[in-house]
Formats: C-alpha cells, sequence, structure tokens
C-alpha cells in the first residue's frame, strides 16, 4: 500500500547508478523520517542544480557559468590543453589540482560496440581551439581501456602536423601495486616504458 | 573545480543510506547529462513526497491522507492488527497481500544498546486500540532478531489480560534454505516448532 508518490520517488530514485529498487526503497523511507531535514536539503540542492548549472561551450565542463571556472581562470596555464573522456574525468583530475592548464571533455570516447563515431564526439571543437593557435601541449588522458586508448590514437592522428606537442598519461605500475597481483598488460607496459634510474 | 551546487548535491546524496560519496558523484554526473529528463522527474517525484506525505495518526504508516488509505478499507479486516517495527516492514508484508487486517507500526525495536525504551515507540497507542475493542487478534510481526523477539514479548506481556489472541510468526526453515547451510538458531528454532505431518 506504498502510495503512488512513494512509488513515483523510489522508480526515479532506483534509476540513479548505484541505486536498485530495494536500495532506493530504503533511501525513500530514510528521506520520508527526515522530512523536515534531509529531503528539503536534497530538494534544494536539486533544483539548484537543475536551475543553474550549465555546460561551458568551449571545454564542455559542467558549471554555474559558460565559459566555465575553468576557462575564464587566467592564473592556469593558457597553453596546455587535458583532453579527457568524460566531465568525471576532469573532476579526479582538477579535485588533486593535478593540471594547472585548461581542459577538454569529449563526452565520451570512441566505440565501434556502442556505435560511437568521431563525430559523436567533440573532437571538431578540440581541433578547432588547436587550430586557433596559443597551445603548445595537448595531454591525451583517456582511460586506460581499449577504447580509451584508441580514441586516443585517433586524436593523436588528427592533430598530426598542428603545431603542439601531443603526449599521454603514463602507463605502469600503479602506486602500492605488486608485481604480484598486478596483470601482464600492466607488466608489459611498465617493462617498455622502464626509464633510467636517477 | 566542481560547483558549489554540484558539491551541495553529491554531499545531500551521499548522506542516502546505499550511496557513498563516489556513487553520490556518480548519480550526480548521471542526473546532470539527463537535466531535462531524469532531473525532473525526480525533482517532481520528491517535491511530490515532500509535500504530499503525512504519518497516519492511526498505524503510523506513511501515506496521502490521515487515517492511511488501510485504515480507512473498509474492506479490510476490522478484527485485526499486525504489529511491525517500521514502515518498511508494513509495505514487505502488504505489497504481497499476505495479510489483510490492519497495522500498527511502533517506530522501531526496544533496544538497551541504542536507549529505546517502551515510550519511544508507539506501544501505548496499540493498548488504546486494543482497549477500544473490537479486535480479535494481535499478530507480531517483529524481526526474527534479539531486539526484535524482546519487543514482541514485551507487547506479548503488556497485551496480557486483554481480550485478544497475540499470535507471533513462525520461526522456522526459510523457503529454499538448505539444513547444510542454516545457522544453528534457525535449525534449532524449526526442530522446536516441528508440526505433525499432513
Amino acid at each position: 500500500m506504498a502510495s503512488q508518490e512513494i512509488e513515483a520517488l523510489s522508480g526515479a530514485l532506483a534509476r540513479l547508478p548505484g541505486l536498485g529498487p530495494r536500495s532506493a526503497r530504503r533511501a525513500v523511507l530514510w528521506l520520508i523520517k527526515r522530512r523536515e531535514t534531509a529531503l528539503p536539503q536534497l530538494l534544494n540542492a536539486l533544483t539548484q542544480v537543475q536551475e543553474l548549472l550549465v555546460e561551458c561551450g568551449v571545454c564542455g565542463n559542467v558549471d554555474t557559468s559558460n565559459p566555465c571556472g575553468i576557462c575564464t581562470d587566467h592564473r592556469r596555464d593558457q597553453r596546455s590543453i587535458c583532453v579527457v573522456e568524460e566531465v568525471a574525468d576532469l573532476w579526479a583530475l582538477d579535485r588533486a589540482r593535478l593540471f594547472t592548464g585548461k581542459y577538454h571533455v569529449l563526452g565520451g570516447r570512441l566505440s565501434a560496440l556502442e556505435g560511437v563515431r568521431p563525430e559523436d564526439l567533440t573532437i571538431g571543437s578540440l581541433l578547432d581551439r588547436v587550430a586557433q593557435g596559443g597551445i603548445d601541449e595537448v595531454v591525451l588522458a583517456m582511460n586506460a581501456t581499449l577504447e580509451g586508448q584508441t580514441t586516443a590514437h585517433y586524436i593523436a592522428e588528427r592533430l598530426e602536423g598542428a603545431a603542439v606537442r601531443v603526449t599521454q598519461l603514463a602507463h605502469g605500475l600503479p602506486v602500492g601495486g605488486e608485481l604480484d597481483y598486478l596483470d601482464e598488460g600492466t607488466l608489459a607496459q611498465a617493462l617498455r616504458a622502464r626509464r633510467p634510474v636517477g
């Protein structure tokens, strides 16, 4: 006898990645118990995101302004662009303040299986940004997956002839990685890319 | 460089049971990508729940009306009350249409560890409902945990002398249970409560 409203909220929550029907129902009950505190907070946060967030027309980041805070930040290195697959990847790199240049979000990765072609990604606008000049380096920060690396190779090829240095993230042992537990692919990459000590 | 609004939504979602900070961030990105479809749906469902749901003054169920749909349903058996710990338990029993009488939600279980005393639960209003008469049976449907069973025993004691039959859910092998994999407690209960065949 869960009412229609509860079913609707359960359904909407269950569609979120990471929540199934059962955990969504638990979340609904949790929210109903906190009708005066947590529920209005969540409602307010959702409304803010709904009303204020826009996609940056330059880099594809999601922010309250267009162009986004990163694109308009003049303290950042204007001469390098880090290309990532998704906004989440941008956040992951930027959370740790690891990269001080600008970003470019592709919006996905090339995939024959899922039918994602180059024109489905923002590769064209990346080439435009590079063609406008003023860029020294393009860092390809795709995931170390087959599709990520295919995308990186494709972009590197398209950037051939442009007057920029094209680099990509190093592949090798992750911090804390133990040889005995790592897959052969990672070991092969680490061995192939071995560097002189000191 | 996730904006303040995104952080706020991440935080609000991460407080839901079943979602941590990382999965909340994934959910936020998922929602941002679906700003036109899934986000308004979730927003609308939350608003409806926020505005319409009330706690039933009779049984403690959560519904759009007070008294709730179950309490006002005259096709239901008016003479039996099923006592459960939480609203979720009521839903679990009612989803399968297993019980056709009324319910009573305690709002928790007695717990010395968590400092939950009888007066923190709705035991008083249950006794009132029984005292008003017209009730034949009270089914104690507490969880088969130490605290659930303590609560059941306490309520059974308080109902002694009232002109009602007090019953509780059977304990034994769950459907599909294999002796080899069940705990000793369950086996002991099943053996103790064994019944004549046929």
